[in-house]
């Protein structure tokens, strides 16, 4: 199997995210291999070893992707037996020509603590815990947007990763068996309605998840998975609450869609 | 203010990433506007006259970033009144001649729900929210990794983080006041030592997160912050426990560093 280097002097996310957008485009499969923090020339030329060893060992060039700063660390990775793929190289010209100013390159620009957003996004991640699964319902007033919908439809993981990723506060609360007689808002969601963003999921979709954590249950039964999301939808469009169908969306789906139709504000770019 | 738009039948996370990293090695702000699932003809449309009327507005064209597949969508934001930068389309023909193989682009290629990992990371979730903080202490054996530290020293959101993004099942436990007069490891964290991986932080640091919280509190005083992280780097040295000061990371890099260190297995890619 050929081998994708990502390399770095800083996390190497931006070299993964370009190395795996363009390799999904071709049908075959490939080893994945991350080195980040190659921060110094020892470390590069240890680096550049693990190269070409792996060039000798599988007799085909592997694939480097990489976004070095500094030239004496990408000089050396640049001069290993390895099909070189340096994106930013491409496009620096051309936005230097185009702003009429020339770049001035410095390590750890992208995702490292330096980023203005990040006391938000560490803020919004202990929002996001302190106001989980309905167990905290007063604080609403300092939630960027508050998700319903029932057990298991994916409100927890969509939550945290709007805190994680973007720095948005996301409360969620939890529709129960208890609710399904007379599903309606609680007063404490009542008054903040504007904020609220609706999930939803497929019955069979959502009786698999159950079943994955209580077996042969009421609650992970095809008759209650069936009536809870009917009555939730019912709820919603009574309420006129937006809502997605979590079913076939991953959680950065779920999250870019609610950012989009609720127009959140997001404090990481 | 330059307007930078990022736009995918997607997410938008590729465009994000990409666009963000280029524009970052110019000393000078954008305006940022992210449109994730532009998969229609009509949606394209509304997009571009988006587009056209900020270049009239502003006198500048805006840049945009784009990742889409479908010819019919790409052609018409081509069309727009902008810069486009396509990252995908100058490494393609390379890639293909590398390859020897035609490249099949399909939407949705990354960040969905249809990469294998997506069970992965959804169970470490609900693995880190079970284990977070010392909850529990009985499912180590589950865990890739058990993060120590004292509280307030990154553990939550690294746990977290390594979860959502890489399908690692991180559990979290603090050593507390009641713990520092004789730091030493319980028995249930002995049993997994090779699995400890341990965070500190500047003491002055540790005080100003603590002080936040608690203000004028024994557990955010200066005396109480330098002591602990004092015993609590005492028992990494003596156990030989792995650790990193995260002051100046943010959880991206601090994630990254401990998948490295402790030679840990990533689910997603």
């Amino acid at each position: 199997m050929r081998t994708a280097f990502y390399i770095s002097d800083g996390t190497a996310i931006t070299s993964e995210v370009f190395g795996h957008a363009l390799l999904s485009l071709f049908p075959m499969e490939f080893e994945h291999v991350t080195i980040p923090f190659v921060e110094t020339v020892d470390k590069a030329e240890e680096v550049k070893k693990q190269i070409n060893l792996t060039a000798k060992r599988s007799g085909e060039k592997p694939f480097v992707f990489h976004t070095f700063v500094t030239p004496e660390t990408r000089e050396i990775i640049d001069s290993s037996d390895a099909v070189i793929y340096n994106f930013l190289e491409h496009f620096v010209n051309p936005v230097e020509q185009e702003l009429g100013i020339t770049a001035k390159p410095k390590s750890h620009r992208t995702h490292s603590i330096h980023e203005n957003s990040y006391d938000y996004r560490i803020d919004a991640v202990n929002f996001a815990l302190a106001n989980d699964d309905g167990s905290k319902v007063t604080d609403y007033e300092h939630a960027d947007v508050i998700l319903v919908g029932v057990s298991r439809s994916g409100k927890t993981p969509t939550s945290l990763y709007l805190a994680l990723q973007y720095g948005i506060k996301a409360a969620n609360y939890p529709f129960t068996d208890d609710d399904m007689d007379d599903v309606a808002l609680p007063e404490f969601l009542k008054k903040h309605k504007k904020k609220l963003f609706g999930l939803t999921i497929e019955p069979l979709r959502l009786r698999e998840i159950r079943d994955g954590r209580m077996a042969n249950s009421k609650y992970s039964s095809s008759r209650q998975c069936r009536m809870e999301v009917r009555e939730v939808e019912k709820l919603y469009k009574k309420e006129r609450i937006p809502y997605i169908n979590t079913t076939s969306f991953s959680v950065e789906e779920i999250s870019a869609k609610i950012i989009s139709e609720a127009g959140l504000q997001r404090y990481k770019y």
